[in-house]
């Protein structure tokens, strides 16, 4: 039997920031939601485009040539290559999709933050 | 540079059901939008899992063997293979995430709400 996610309830299994948790699976994509607190690490993906929904807060993407600033309700898909750094405004609780074998950091792999292996939240 | 879409302002640009525009692109999967009026064909996909995740309206996905109802903010991945009928309750405003590939009646090519080549809605 099929089950739904149901963001909020999701959204509130889970307190640490910068920790992508796995909650679909869709062909060779990964749905995960994740809790941002002010600025991450600058980063790329070498050939993963990814894509962040904003579902509440604020969240600005930062490009070397300018930055976008999201609401909730509004989405922006990264391309690959493209060096960015999210920044949370202060807190924002953002749906992304990308490979299963995305890092959260990208290229770069030694930051504090990196997550080897995401959680996986079960639908309940 | 990065351009975002609004769902809101996007779903405002069109009104036609059952058409799904494409939004985004993020590695060889496609964001599209559509809006849903009461009842869709029975479908499936063959190599394609589809994710729904309801904006806005009241929408069911009925199975063979079920179904599940989406407030907005919920969403499912209906698997490759699996026989699935969207209803809309009466309406409903959708996120459809799946393959560049994926046909929105899947199995049944000849239905008269078949699109062959979706709309795009360029960012503004």
């Amino acid at each position: 039997m099929l089950r739904k996610v149901v963001l909020s309830e999701a959204f509130g299994r889970f307190s640490d920031t910068w920790s992508p948790k796995i909650v679909g699976d869709i062909n060779d994509q990964q749905v995960k939601l994740a809790k941002f607190e002010g600025e991450f690490v600058w980063h790329h993906h070498d050939d993963e485009d990814e894509l962040f929904l904003l579902v509440s807060g604020a969240l600005r993407i930062e490009l070397r040539d300018g930055s976008v600033q999201l609401s909730p309700g509004e989405f922006v898909v990264v391309p690959r290559g493209t060096e960015h750094r999210p920044v949370a405004l202060p807190t924002a609780e953002v749906l992304l999709l990308e490979p299963a074998t995305t890092l959260n950091t990208g290229s770069r792999p030694d930051d504090e933050r990196t997550v080897g292996e995401p959680q996986r939240l079960d639908p309940v």
